[in-house]
């Protein structure tokens, strides 16, 4: 029979527990099956009948649907672990993935975190602190505040300093919570009180943070991965501009503005940090990109993210299995040259949502579910099959939708097809608004901002909705 | 708006025909969506919930679920093409795609074959014929018969002169019938009897062809794609030698056994006779190739194959979308640099089919359907969804799964966590044999040959039978 040693080295683990749920959950265990480790699925009662719980070798019920019950509930998700005598846990990306705390809980109960360590999550957990990080390690960050921002007065000087229009951030933020455009210093502080006021209510800390607003600016990040070797890759940038309220959208890789040069440059830079920091497994430098191709570091996210699945198929690297490996103390098993960019690959993120009112989620039951899978260079990532509930709990995500081949106008051509041949009722979806958005002018050129989607999409259809009004 | 005329060349078809059913039709309307071409599809009753009627732009039903009433019928395909404005027909595989009168009907008719001329096709659906044309073209052919042998007497004469053992085929033939494999003298005159009976049946001629028997033989075949004007592109290898009953179980691509300069060579020696043949569109040389890699042409497929799939992974270019192309009179947009080998693709054909009772088809209603896609690598070509029902008048293949990744050892590891993952019921399938088949050591090396599942896998079993019963 087959030799399993070569795909499963001497150290890799022999169960892991998936601390998390959805596409994502399925994404992992379906890693861990191909390199032949067992897979523990630990749910929410509101998903006892999701794919992910059906497809995992065991399966713990950890609490109510309520995250905090559940895939917040540190304590119950270790307590599984050990019980199923899982020697690792994968975190995915949400919940519990860039909780310090979390894993130093795992350290300290002998099982290893899939991820960095907790010293780097809680460094770059902190957006000051990391911009300080980053700049002592050689990456260019937008210029800004030093430290925290506590009061009105100190964001007035700061902001004059640096020249408006400026950014206001929660430190302690993410998910587009406690942020704030301001163009002109007689609307700071308006701004900084709501926004101040927004964090606090998010995330038990009003600390600020003020920087420069760069306008018209694409949002690059570049992924890393790494090993306790000293061995580092970088990744092929993303392109992430298509966001929504800070929330991303569409994502396509490489970036169609940059040059094979400045790839080079930017991941060497981000390769020299990733090593200087002594970090370890996934993360992804975000930056802004200006219009003269200057970048701007503005935060890193310590674990794997939703969009790495089109570095994946850009290069052929399966991310999940390198981090497997990085965490279990092995070597990586690719080089720099094997992540060379082949082709180019788009993501929609399929949700279920209403883009006619404001995008609220559309929780519900898929009556009809219909992926339009298996053409070369499609890949459709789901945690949902037909019947499945999108439950008001969680992210409203139902797929992503991945197209890669040889040609950027090919994969926009097929995503076209793709996403008009795909059948969902029963949720209300953006679908028809992903086709719009690859169906701009401004998306073919790949010359879109992050501010595309709200100052010409949907601006463009409040300037339609005012017109049919009058 | 979107400006399609880069994707549709100036002469492009607006409006294609598709004459076949299942998954290949699937693919093919998939590949004119992509294209921004109307798709047609002509269907038999058996057939009209299926998933490509359901896909098409526009659906007419040709007859009775008999392929000589339906997929066969010529005039009605015409005619349905004429009625809804088609400028041309893709025949898919199977059914018209090489029928040389069919192809001359379209022609009298003004509607353009995707596929070769129907001289070509005559040519080529002739095995001696083939074969002398590819001699004169400087391709290697197997020691064999000059012409038909049409009586055993001739039949034993060339058998001696070659010398044993020696392969009778029906020079009309095809899906193995009327083929006998004759080790010693005194077994020619039955076999040979027994091949004429089958091939009368089967094709309606009994004129037999005698060739040299390779033993430990690997099928290797190379698939062309050519436009009309001059130029060829030659594609990496297949390795399609797991077959069983002369039918093909799994294929992959390139072939382990083959080198860089290897693939080169043989590549130059088929676009070269591509060329000398005049022959345009797609086709497949079929070659063995014997343990000195030696390669003897068997045969050449005029026609897109059900295999094209991995070779479409390898490479990342779309076939369907190549011919289309070249039909329509553009240029081929690819060249032979695009055509180099990114990483190893396999592909496993799911059936309906019993394994434990001689592998009988197995028709029926498909109760419940899972297919594991949606990670990287994983392609899943199907005609079928959950509901579908399995006919007994066409082929039971019910899909094709797909694992392109860099490596092969994490190919084979994917394969089996598909495969593992699938779930099917109503219908018995093949999908226990495809694991088992994938985790011999034989499969992991690479170097099994034609006779492996018959003379290994299945000789094995019928071992372990016997063992059972004593």
């Amino acid at each position: 029979m087959f030799n399993w040693n070569k795909l499963r080295g001497e150290y890799m683990f022999k169960k892991v527990l998936v601390a998390n749920r959805g596409e994502i959950a399925v994404q992992i265990i379906r890693a861990l099956h191909d390199m032949d480790i067992e897979a523990v699925a630990v749910y929410s009662s509101a998903d006892k009948d999701s794919l992910f719980v059906h497809l995992a070798d065991e399966a713990i019920c950890i609490g109510g649907p309520q995250p905090s019950d559940s895939y917040l509930n540190m304590t119950q998700i270790v307590s599984a672990a050990t019980l199923t005598g899982c020697e690792a846990i994968h975190p995915g990306y949400g919940f519990l993935s860039e909780n310090a705390e979390f894993v130093e809980l795992c350290e300290s109960c002998h099982i290893k975190f899939i991820g960095p360590s907790h010293k780097l999550i809680s460094l770059m957990g902190d957006k000051a602190n990391a911009r300080e990080a980053m700049k002592s390690a050689g990456v260019p960050v937008i210029p800004g505040s030093e430290g925290d921002v506590t009061s009105i007065d100190q964001g007035e000087k700061i902001a004059e300093k640096i020249g408006f229009p400026v950014l206001l951030k929660s430190a302690a933020g993410g998910g587009g919570k406690g942020i704030r455009e301001v163009d002109r210093p007689d609307q700071l502080r308006d701004a900084f009180e709501q926004a101040q006021r927004e964090a606090k209510a998010s995330f038990n800390d009003d600390s600020m943070y003020v920087e420069k607003l760069i306008r018209n600016a694409k949002h690059v990040e570049m992924q890393v991965i790494a090993d306790d070797f000293g061995n580092v890759v970088y990744l092929p940038e993303r392109d992430c501009s298509l966001q929504r309220n800070h929330q991303k959208v569409i994502e396509e890789s490489p970036c169609v503005l940059i040059s094979p040069a400045e790839r080079k440059k930017l991941g060497e830079i981000v390769a020299h940090a990733t090593l200087k920091l002594g970090y370890t497994n996934t993360g992804t430098y975000e930056f802004l990109m200006d219009e003269t191709h200057h970048f701007y570091f503005m935060e890193m996210n310590t674990r794997l993210q939703v969009e790495h699945t089109i570095t994946e198929e850009v290069t052929g690297i399966e991310l999940v299995k390198g981090q497997l490996e990085v965490a279990s103390g092995e070597k990586l098993s690719f080089s720099q040259a094997d992540a060379a960019v082949k082709g180019h690959a788009l993501e929609c993120r399929l949700n279920a949502e209403d883009p006619e009112n404001n995008f609220a989620p559309q929780p519900g039951k898929i009556n009809h579910l219909f992926f339009p899978d298996g053409s070369l260079g499609v890949r459709i990532d789901s945690g949902v099959t037909n019947g499945s509930f999108i439950s008001p709990f969680y992210d409203s995500m139902i797929a992503k939708l991945i197209v890669h081949l040889n040609d950027r106008d090919a994969v926009i051509a097929k995503m076209r097809r793709v996403l008009g041949e795909l059948e969902i009722t029963g949720v209300t979806t953006n679908q028809a608004f992903l086709y719009e958005l690859i169906s701009t002018d401004r998306f073919k050129k790949g010359t879109y901002s992050t501010s595309f989607i709200e100052n010409d999409v949907l601006a463009n259809r409040r300037g339609l909705d005012v017109a049919k009004s009058v």
